[in-house]
């Protein structure tokens, strides 16, 4: 979209500190982490080849090489680590930061699971943050959309926020927030970026998928490909729940469009039958069709949520969803594990894998 | 560029391991890493407004916000870190991964300087990795080019791997190692980069600059901007060498171009007088004017940052260049603090650091 557009350069007001950012009482009481190993790695990802050879003292594009559509990962392994990792992807327009500091300065999932002695790798999925390197070309313009997001994200309905709403009301808090999102460097390609996060589950080993949001629906097509996913907690899952031919339900219409859901065969279904799978939804969605479309959205696919659980559970399945508000706990927006209560969404996910045997 | 490519979509064999990544030999021995806090943030950047009122329930561009052109930084602080915090700051078409896991699967500068007991800040400039949301917009194609990095970061003159090279010759390592570089969004600007450098020594208080290549140059003027530089440690600065008014060089010739050095007011260069500055360069620079472009650059490089080094130290300051080959350390690429021999580079910067009263 075509625009003109108004700069106005604000420097923002730096909070001058010569102590280091996490909020001081939330750390004073923390125990240090205990990391046996960390580093990180591309994983996955192809090659373009240039014909012809390349002559390094003539140097043109003939015989060079591109590689691109890797994934980028990050881990940390804490001392006595239970035996399965947590891998965890972000959502649409995001990056790995949706794990770390919260957008207030907490800890995020990354820490509050390395302290529950987790083994944590967050990933950039390929043409994203630190995977940057796409083989598509991209076109990338600054558009003005935070307003936007904000009512997607179900911080509030701009320029208020939901009364009960989980998420700091200063203006810093606001700033980490937008710009803890980055840009797609190309096309989103479902097969790239599930066959990155497969090629990560072959070195990885046997672990848990935790996904948020746009990674939802390619948490399941992970696992379809890959039988080293032991279970999925998935956050706010957005499209792309998949149903066994001619099992297909009808789309979900909402105010901001029809929800469609997609097939794959009875085979490749059956896999997510074989492990366990907990969906969480936060608060301040609709109950009924509503005119706010950037929350109604989440109306309907709480609705598709339950209709795949019936048809995964249907099928020998074990698929959990939870409202959060339903079972009293609110305010929660489309981030709960770095909301005012994280620990809380914390506690619940970890009490969950504890249920299946899984910590 | 345009051309034809011709694409080979090459599947990477995946290192199948239910062990993590690190090399299993050189983590044996080490403890585990002891850190206090860790977490992320963005520092710095501008905002873009558009004029007008957004309606939420009627969405369009009007009322809007962009924010951009921050930089992403990752910091640990271990138990009982020293006075002085490490900012590392990578270079042209690389981000904080130049500083992590090492592309044969060692550990990089992040971690040895965090065992050493300092503080590390990884930082990813405005408008690369995952600071990638960039006010200016950008067209991005991937281009096959490699085989000239390969020349121009001194592993070799490609096919051949320079003969006592410090780098894995490994087909797995020479794919992390190209898979280590990633995009500019948008083009680099020198007062957007030092802008938010300088935004993040607010935050941190005194620190010491680590610099990579292109970041050199920009670390003379992060310390111009912003007296809590306490030192420079430079690998391979590239362009960007500043030098007061009246005093520029000559362009040095080579064959890969002229080398231009910029000018400073005299004020701010004598800034640069004021902090111990340690430059390094590797091996494999040609001694006199080569057909290798690629190296020959280096060999300009070295010449101007000699003739920087003299302007400054006569003008009261403390600069030292070491070109390793010269103490005797041989093999080294445009990368020494991720070679094989990265051990030896950190004992040199360590020890400088001990000499300066810095650690």
């Amino acid at each position: 979209m075509k625009r003109t557009i108004y700069k106005s350069f604000v420097v923002l007001l730096s909070m001058v500190s010569l102590t280091p950012f996490l909020s001081a009482q939330s750390l004073k009481k923390q125990k240090p982490l205990v990391i046996e190993q960390q580093g990180s790695f591309a994983v996955g990802g192809t090659v373009i080849t240039n014909p012809g050879t390349f002559d390094p003292y003539k140097p043109t594009p003939e015989g060079q090489t591109f590689h691109g559509d890797h994934a980028y990962v990050f881990y940390q392994i804490p001392v006595n680590a239970k035996k399965y990792p947590l891998i965890m992807w972000h959502g649409i327009g995001q990056f790995s930061k949706t794990w770390e500091t919260t957008p207030d300065g907490r800890e995020g999932f990354q820490n509050i699971f390395l302290r529950r002695g987790f083994g944590v790798y967050v990933i950039d999925q390929p043409r994203r943050g630190n995977a940057g390197r796409s083989t598509a070309p991209a076109t990338i313009d600054p558009v003005a959309d935070e307003q936007h997001w904000f009512g997607v994200f179900r911080v509030g309905i701009w320029p208020n926020y939901y009364d009960n709403v989980q998420f700091a009301r200063d203006s810093e808090t606001l700033n980490q927030y937008f710009r803890a999102m980055t840009p797609s460097i190309g096309p989103i390609d479902l097969n790239v970026t599930t066959d990155a996060a497969s090629e990560l589950l072959n070195k990885t080993g046997p672990a848990i998928l935790v996904t948020h949001s746009h990674s939802g629906g390619m948490g399941w097509i992970t696992a379809i490909k890959n039988k080293n996913v032991k279970a999925i907690v998935s956050y706010e899952p957005g499209s792309g729940f998949v149903f066994p031919e001619g099992e297909v339900p009808q789309p979900v219409e909402s105010s901001s469009g029809a929800l469609q859901a997609t097939s794959v065969s009875l085979d490749d279904f059956k896999s997510l039958t074989k492990i366990p799978i907990i969906i969480y939804y936060g608060d301040n969605i609709p109950e009924t069709l509503s005119p706010n479309a950037a929350a109604d959205g989440w109306r309907a696919r709480l609705i598709m949520a339950r209709k795949w659980r019936d048809v995964v559970n249907k099928h020998g399945g074990d698929v959990t969803v939870v409202h959060l508000p339903e079972i009293g706990i609110k305010g929660n927006t489309h981030f709960p594990f770095s909301d005012l209560n994280n620990i809380e969404i914390a506690d619940l996910m970890s009490k969950w894998l504890k249920d299946k045997k899984l910590d």
